[in-house]
């Protein structure tokens, strides 16, 4: 342990800390598996995403849940580059399909170098975590990442003709997130506890609450497409708007649309004829029937579910981290 | 079997007749792991590959090295279809990158549906691979089609940079063959030979002879592109060049220049700025140096080395099928 763990730390730090060894070991690892030896495209490309940073919530779950469950070998680390390396390959693919110009306060890839890059580094990545994922040598493990990565590839073609489809319900919403973002988070908590031996109880319980909390973190970025700034998130308040993405606070809004409001819909969205004025509109029309505040209450109802799967999980420090976790994705919004 | 075999078939349909049995197996595994319970843009996308068929070379490849070497499981379908399956999902993504509208006749999936579309069901199909490949529970498997996912993408994004500089070389051309090509035939031939449990000796003999034949495959898909005719090719003359993708007859070209032909290849291929009559201009360039001949050879020359490759390998009709196919691939440019 290099680093000092206080209680005023955010969750995801504290874990970083009380994991501080096993991320270094993922970090080394994921530095050295995106390199090429033939194509400088690639490092400069990759170099770029890195340097962009973020958190690595997605590893540290892995080697948060191996950890709890005992796990004394190497391998986890492999498992938690293989989940940065899924997520980094999705980033890539997502910002050309979105056009994105921004992520994590940044120029994309998309927009720095051209999409060929996007969508090919893109390729290389999940190539690359396909061999990582390989290594431990244990069938399961194999399965769950490639059964998630297939998951999320669907999550994110469901979404193209549901988002900007009107018929689109919540069930419909909760596939979509359940795939384009929760399907990495449980795979991520599962394979950790997969590869320590932890018992069928424990890997389900590791499952539910990666599931539950990939969904609360969807949820409160859909949310903070509203309510954001852009400071803070590094994204525009209403991308998702002009974008005509469908989320949770507009579905539950068009579900209780008068005429006028559903024309407002269908135009802005179905049709995407937007105007200047538009977004504030939608915010009224969004504060008018209060599915901001609903919204923000099924965020919390998943991060209520995250921390009750982790019961069959006996106490440990990383458990606790686990439980606070759940409490700040949602105190984001609160 | 189900189809007579004669003598006057091309090889590949040879082939085709004596694996018939097999080669539904894999159609039938294709289809049902194309499908998707949730997102139905992918079946439709993937359905018009399907239909737009192909003559699905390189799983034969795989079933034809499994046979040879007495294999009598049942995975050799799965590695197959595997090797399908990151063959079409790299076809779905080069369309992007290439701005394609036409593919084997047909309009491409980018045209018809949209380059999101494109990129996530290619991503879909990807990670479809992935888990059709763990099926057999084989490690070297995995590893050899993993590693040969990675050596495409790292190949196609090396072809990014290299295509447009009139520094590439023959050798770097090479690199870029193998990875975008020869990988997956190399991958497709050694894993049927890894399945069997052939020998070391046997095993290394199925990777040369696709890493050959693949070359072979790709120079004269560049060779036809300046050669061939669109009705039998379902590419039209010259995309290479207004495409400004530096092939091997460019490249030898460019190597015998004088000032006044590098002029020409910098403007059109570096610089992009191409004018009316500019492929007739470099068509004579092209045979001023006698490249297209050059590269004629070339092929050939690695045709030989596909069936000289063959030699540990024992008596089969399969292999003779082999030869034969390798003298058939360069026939379509002699």
């Amino acid at each position: 342990m290099t680093m000092k763990i206080d209680a005023t730390m955010k969750p995801h730090d504290q874990m970083a800390a009380y994991l501080a060894d096993d991320m270094q070991a993922v970090s080394a690892l994921i530095r050295e598996r995106m390199a090429s030896k033939h194509a400088p495209r690639i490092p400069e490309v990759t170099a770029h995403l890195v340097e962009a940073g973020g958190k690595r919530l997605r590893p540290m779950l892995t080697l948060a849940a191996a950890r709890m469950c005992g796990y004394g070998g190497p391998y986890h680390v492999h498992l938690a580059a293989t989940v940065e390396f899924i997520h980094t390959a999705t980033l890539l693919h997502d910002d050309v399909v979105d056009e994105s110009a921004q992520r994590r306060g940044r120029p994309t890839a998309n927009l720095l170098w051209d999409n060929q890059s996007s969508v090919l580094v893109g390729d290389y990545l999940f190539a690359r975590s396909f061999q990582l994922m390989t290594e431990p040598g244990s069938m399961p493990v194999m399965r769950i990442l490639s059964n998630a990565a297939a998951t999320i590839a669907e999550g994110e073609v469901l979404q193209l003709t549901a988002a900007q489809n009107l018929a689109t319900d919540e069930a419909v919403y909760l596939q979509v997130v359940r795939g384009k973002t929760a399907a990495l988070f449980s795979a991520a908590t599962e394979v950790g506890g997969v590869i320590a031996g932890a018992s069928t109880d424990q890997v389900k319980a590791l499952y539910d609450y990666g599931d539950a909390l990939g969904i609360a973190f969807q949820i409160v970025d859909d949310l903070l497409d509203y309510q954001g700034d852009t400071g803070a998130t590094g994204k525009n308040v209403g991308d998702d708007f002009r974008e005509r993405k469908l989320t949770l606070p507009v579905i539950k809004a068009v579900a209780k649309a008068d005429a006028e409001e559903r024309a407002f819909w269908v135009r802005t969205i179905e049709k995407g004829k937007q105007e200047d004025g538009d977004l504030d509109q939608a915010l009224s029309i969004l504060n008018k029937h209060a599915t901001l505040a609903a919204t923000q209450r099924d965020a919390h109802g998943w991060a209520e579910k995250a921390k009750a799967a982790l019961a069959p999980l006996p106490d440990h420090d990383l458990k606790d981290m686990l439980i606070d976790l759940a409490d700040y994705v949602v105190s984001r919004i609160s």
